[in-house]
C-alpha cells in the first residue's frame, strides 16, 4: 500500500510499504479515508526526535473497517470509525480509571501511553496510508454514522478536538466562567471552542498571528495580540483587575513543535499563573511537563492539571455534538489533500505558509 | 408603602402596609424595581396552603439598596442587587456546604430553608412591594451592573433560571448528552435552556400546551406533545431505543400548583424513569419529594437528585452569562406590569389565559 | 466436572456437568478455589424467579487460571484471580463510563448487565463448580497475590465487599460523617465496615437479629435493634435530633430474598428518608428500584443513588486494602465447606439456622 | 492583657497590650485557653519577613466566647470554640466557593486571604494572648462540646490537622491508595494521619529526623529515612516499581521556615514528581507556589493542587471524628505550657531541641 514515510529531517515520501494484517484476534484493519497532519508530527519531521527513517506517520485517523479479528465482538466490516491517537488496551489500571492516554500495557518501552505513527509510543505504524492496523479494536474504534457526512469534523475527534476539550476538563471550565487560552493554533482554537461549548461567559485567546486571532474572534472568543499588548495586563483589565477563573496552555504543545526549547513554555506558564485569579485552575493538555509554573510571591491556591488527552473520555460525547449539529470543529481545517501531496503539505505546514494550519490527507482521493 | 397582599383564596389586593426597617445589623432595605410572580405563589393564591390573609407575596426580587445596617460590610446604598428566593444565613452547616436552600437558622418553624413572602418559610415579607428587608445582606445580595439593562433577565436569577439550572446540576447534565425535560412551564423552559447552555446535544421537552412547545422549539429544544404521542415511546424512538442520558422533572413543581394532588407528579416521575436509560440520572428541582420513582422491573442504576434550588450556587455564574450576552433567559417573560395591576395579573396567570406565562411586577412604574 | 445445579424449588444438587471450554479468543478457564453462596442465590433457590432447572449457580468466584484464549494479553495460566459478579465487556458506553454492572453487550436479553449463574443475566454458568469460563478475561479478572493467603477476604471482592462499599459511594460517605445502615446481613455489614474504613465518625446499623447486631458492634458500629426501638427516633436522638448525614439501604436486597414482596423495602426506604437529615444522601445498592422513597411533607433535598455495584470500580483498591492488612472483610464468613456440602448449606443458609450467614464453597477440598 | 509580642529577630516577650474589643457588630471576643505555636510563626520569629516589632503572634486559637457583637446570631457567651487560622468573611466569591483561605474582603493589602497574628495577612492580632477578637464570628467560630475534654486535639483544628487533611484533599487520596508524604514535621504527620483515616492502603513518610520517623511508624505509616536511602528509589521498590498513587509535599512549608530559600522545596517537589506514578496527583498544602514541579522527560499526566488550607471545609467533620474518638491528632503535641513560657518555647522550638515539636500555650494556666 501507499504510505507517508519519514526519510530524513525535513523530508517525507509517499512510498509502497507492506499492507498491515491482523496480528492479534482483537485487531481490525481500517481503510483510511482521512488522516490529519498534527503539529506534533513536525517534531519528528524536523529531525528533533529519535524517530528513525522508515516510520509511517499519522495518529489522527478515520476510515472504514475492512477486516475483523476473531476476538472482536462489536465492530464489523464496513463500519465507519475514528480512532483516538492513543493506542490503549482498555483493561489496565490506568485505562480502567479513564486514563487511556497512559495505558500501561501497549507500549513496550515501559512508558505509559501508546500512539500510532509516533516515536517511542510503541510499535504502531501510522495512518497516513491506505490502511491501518488497530489493536483492541472494540475498545479503540469509535463508531460513526455511515456515509461521508461531517468527515472533517469527525476526523478531529482523533486528537485535537478532544485535546482542546481536555484542556477545559483539566482546568474544570464550567458555565459562566472566564477563561484565558494561550495559543491559537489548532489545539488552542479547539480549547477556546470547547470552553464556549461548555458555557464559558468570556474566553480570551492569546496569540500574535493575525489569521489565528481572526479565527478566535469568529467563534466568539476575545483575541489578545501579545505582540501589541502585555496579555496579562490586558486580560486583567478586561476582568476588572481580577484575572480569569481558568487558564489553558495550548502553546507549550506548539512551542515545542517550533523551537524545541523549554523557554517558551515556561514563559507562557508563568504568564498563565499571573493571568488566572487566586483559587483558579490551569489546564496543560500538552506532551510536556510544566517547567516552572509560577515565580509569583502571592499565595494563589492554584490547581494545575497536565498530560495528553485521554481521548476516549470525550470522543463519544463530542461525536454526538457533531452529529446533532451542536459542534462544527472543522472550521480549523485549512486543506484536504490526496495522500500523494503529503510531502508538499508537510513542507508548507512546517513553515506555516499559504494558510496551512490544519491538513487532512485523503488516501482514497487522487 | 404599597404591597401585594393576600386577602382570601383567589384574591390579592395592593394595599398600604408598614415600611420595612433595619431590624438587625446585617439587614439592608431594598427598593424593589422588579418582582416576579411565580407558579408557586399560586399555591397560596388558590388557598391550597395555610397562608393567612395579610401575607405579602413575592420571592423573586431585584432592586436598589436604600438603607444599610451597621454590620453590613460589602453592600452600599445605591447598589443594584438581586436576591435568591432562599433566605439563608451563610454560616450554618448546610449553607457552608452550599445548601443555602436548606438553611438551618433562618426558619423558626424548624424546617430547613427560608424564603420571602411564603407560608411556613419564615417571617420574611415578600417583595411584591415598594421595599423589602433583606437579612444577612452581605450573603444574600448578588450585585448587578449599575443601570437598568437586562432587568428581566437578571430578575429571573432570583428563582427560575437557577432553579432550571439546578435541575441540570442535580441530573449532572454534561456536554454532548441527551436530556428529557418534562414540563415546559417557565421552570421547564429554563431547565431546557440551561441544558443547552451546558452543551447538551439534544434536549426533548414534553408538554401539551402549543405555545410552550413552540417556545421550546425556538430555543433549540425538540418539542414532544404528550397529548399526541406517548412521550416515552417518542423519545426512545428518537434516541435509537436507548432513552436519554438524563431527565428533569419540571412538572411536579407546576402540577402541584395546578391541582394540589400527587398523582400527576407520580405519573411524570414514572415516565421519566422509563425515558432515561440505565445508569442515567434524574433531577427533580421541585418543592416536593418524589412519590414513586419507578415501578420498573429492569435494574436501571439511576441516581435521583431532589430539592429546591440553592440559588447562590449558580446565580453569580448565570449573572455573568447574562452580562456577557451568553444567556437571555428573559425570553420566558410574557408581561411586565405596574404593581397596581397585580390583582388582574394573578387572575390571568392563575388561569393561564392571554399568554400570561411569566409576569414581572414593577413597583417603580405606574 | 462437578457443579451445584438447581433442580427445583428448595433443592440443588452436586452433579456432573460438561467442562467449560474456551469459546471466544478473550476467554479464560478458571479452576475455582472459592465460590460464595449469596443471598440473591436464594431468590432462585426458593423458586421465586424464572430460573430453569439445570442452571449452575455461583457469581462470587475466585480461582486459578487454567487455560487462556488466544486474544488474552495480560492473564496467564497459574494466575490467581477473583472475578466481579458482573460479566462485562469493557468497551461499551456503560463499561467505559465505569458502569460495568450495566454492560450493554453481554446480556442477549436486552437488559443492561450480566452475571454468572444468574437467571436473565446472560448465558454464563456459575462458579459453584470445579471450573468457570470467564469472558473478556483481561477485563474481568482481577489478579491476586499468588498463594492462598486471605482467601476468604479476597473471595468477598467478587460481590459483597464492593457492594457494601458501593452503598457508601452512592451515598457519598466521607470522613467524619454519620451514617445509618438499614440491614445487618452480609451486605449491610460490608456497608457499615466500608463506611468506617472511609472515616465515618459514627455508623448506626439497624437490624433485629442479635448475632448480626453483635457483629456490627464488633467492628465499631452502633447497633440499633428495631424490634426494641423505633430506629428513626433512636438515631435522631443519638444525633441531637438532626438525623444522619447519609443512609444506606441494605435491607431491600435481603428483603427481596426473603419474602419476594416490595412492602418491606418500601418501609425501610421510608424510614431511611426520615432518618437522614435534609441535604443528605441515600445509597441503595440493591437489585431493585426504590418503590416509594419518601412520603414526607418536609422538603429535604435528598439525593438517592441506586443500582447494583459496578464491582470493577472498587475491587482493585479494596484488594490492596486487604493485601496491606487494612481491611479484613472475611469476618462475615461463617462457613467454608466442600462443594459436596452445597445442598445442605443452601438449606441451612436459606433458613438462617446454625449461624449460616455467609458460606464459601471450596471445590478443591473434600 | 498579657500577650506574646514580637520584639526583634529571635526574641519574643510576654507583654501587657490593650484588651481587644468589639469593633464591628459581627465580632466576638474569645478568652483563649489554647493557642499553638506554628512552624510558620518561626518565619517571623527569625526575622525573615517584614513583620514589625509589636505584632502579637498566634493563629491557632481555641477558647471561650466572652463577649458577643450585636450582629452575631448563633454564638453565645460561654461557647467553647476553635477558629480557623484563616480570617474570612463568608460571603465573597472565594468564600462562597469554599476557598475561605483566599477571602477577598478581609485583607486590605489586596492579597487573597487573611490570618490572625501574621504579617501581611490583615490587621488581626494573634491569639497567643489572654483574649482575641474574632471578626464574622458566626462564620469563623466552630462550636466545640462544652468542657475541657480533648483540648489538644481540638486546638489542632485551627490549622495543622485541616492543613494535613487538605494535602490529602488536594491530592485526592481515596481508600486503598498508596501515598508518599515528604516531611514528617507536624503538618507532614497530620497529612499521613489523614491519609490513613481516609483509608489509604500504605503511606510512606520521608524525613531524616529519627523522632519524627518513629512517630510516623507509630501511627501506621512506613518511615523512609532519606539520609539513609534515596527516597524515590526506596518507595518505587516498595511499590513494585510503580511509584505511589498520590504524593503530598509537607516539606516546602517547613523548609521555607528553616532556610528561607526555594532550593529545598524545588528538590522535594522534583522528588515527589518522580515518586508518584503517571496519572497520579500531588497535594502541596503550603504557603508557596511550586517552583519547578518536574524536570522529567516522561509524560506523566499529573495533577497538582496547591495553596493553604481552607480550614472551614474540613474542621466540622474533623471535629466530629475527634468527638467520637475516631481521631486523636494530639499525638503530635509535645508541650503544653503557660503563656509566660512562650519566649523559651520559641527558642527551643526554633532550634528543634529537647523534643519541641508542637507547643500549645495555655494563657489560663500559670
Amino acid at each position: 500500500m501507499r504510505a507517508v514515510v519519514y526519510r530524513e529531517p525535513f523530508e517525507v515520501g509517499v512510498e509502497e510499504v507492506p499492507d498491515p494484517r491482523i496480528e492479534q484476534p482483537n485487531d481490525v484493519i481500517v481503510r483510511i479515508t482521512s488522516s490529519c497532519i498534527c503539529g506534533s508530527d513536525l517534531h519528528m519531521y524536523e529531525g528533533r526526535t529519535a524517530a528513525e527513517p522508515g516510520i509511517v506517520f499519522g495518529h489522527e485517523n478515520l476510515g472504514i473497517i475492512e477486516e475483523v479479528g476473531s476476538g472482536v465482538t462489536r465492530m464489523e466490516q464496513g463500519d465507519r470509525v475514528v480512532m483516538p491517537f492513543n493506542v490503549a488496551c482498555g483493561f489496565c489500571k490506568n485505562c480502567l480509571a479513564g486514563f487511556s492516554g497512559f495505558c500501561l500495557t501497549v507500549n513496550p518501552s515501559g512508558f505509559a501511553g501508546g500512539a500510532y505513527g509516533y516515536v517511542a509510543m510503541g510499535p504502531y505504524p501510522g495512518g497516513q496510508a491506505e490502511y491501518l492496523r488497530v489493536p483492541y479494536a472494540d475498545f479503540n474504534c469509535l463508531p460513526l454514522p455511515a456515509g461521508t457526512e461531517h468527515e472533517a469534523d469527525y476526523a478531529l475527534l482523533a486528537d485535537i478536538f478532544p485535546t482542546g476539550y481536555h484542556g477545559c476538563e483539566l482546568a474544570g471550565v464550567s458555565p459562566g466562567e472566564t477563561v484565558a487560552v494561550y495559543g491559537a493554533g489548532p489545539v488552542g482554537l479547539m480549547a477556546a471552542y470547547s470552553a464556549l461549548l461548555r458555557g464559558a461567559s468570556r474566553v480570551f485567546v492569546v496569540d500574535r498571528v493575525p489569521e489565528r486571532l481572526a479565527k478566535a474572534g469568529e467563534i466568539g472568543a476575545i483575541p489578545v495580540d501579545f505582540s501589541q499588548d502585555d496579555p496579562v495586563q490586558e486580560i486583567k483589565e478586561q476582568t476588572g483587575g481580577e484575572g480569569t477563573d481558568k487558564g489553558i496552555d495550548a502553546v507549550g504543545y506548539q512551542a515545542m513543535a517550533q523551537n524545541g526549547t523549554r523557554e517558551a513554555p515556561a514563559t507562557v506558564l508563568n504568564q498563565l499563573v499571573q493571568t488566572v485569579r487566586p483559587t483558579g485552575a490551569l489546564g496543560v493538555p500538552g506532551l510536556y511537563v510544566p517547567a516552572d509554573p509560577g515565580a509569583v510571591d502571592e499565595q494563589k491556591g492554584l490547581r494545575v492539571g497536565t498530560g495528553q488527552a485521554n481521548v476516549k473520555r470525550y470522543n463519544r460525547q463530542l461525536r454526538d455534538m457533531i452529529t446533532e449539529g451542536r459542534a462544527r470543529p472543522g472550521f480549523v481545517v485549512s486543506h484536504e489533500l490526496p495522500l500523494e501531496e503529503a510531502p508538499l503539505a508537510y513542507q508548507k505546514f512546517d513553515r506555516r505558509v499559504e494558510g496551512y494550519t490544519k491538513v487532512i490527507l485523503k488516501p482514497d482521493t487522487v
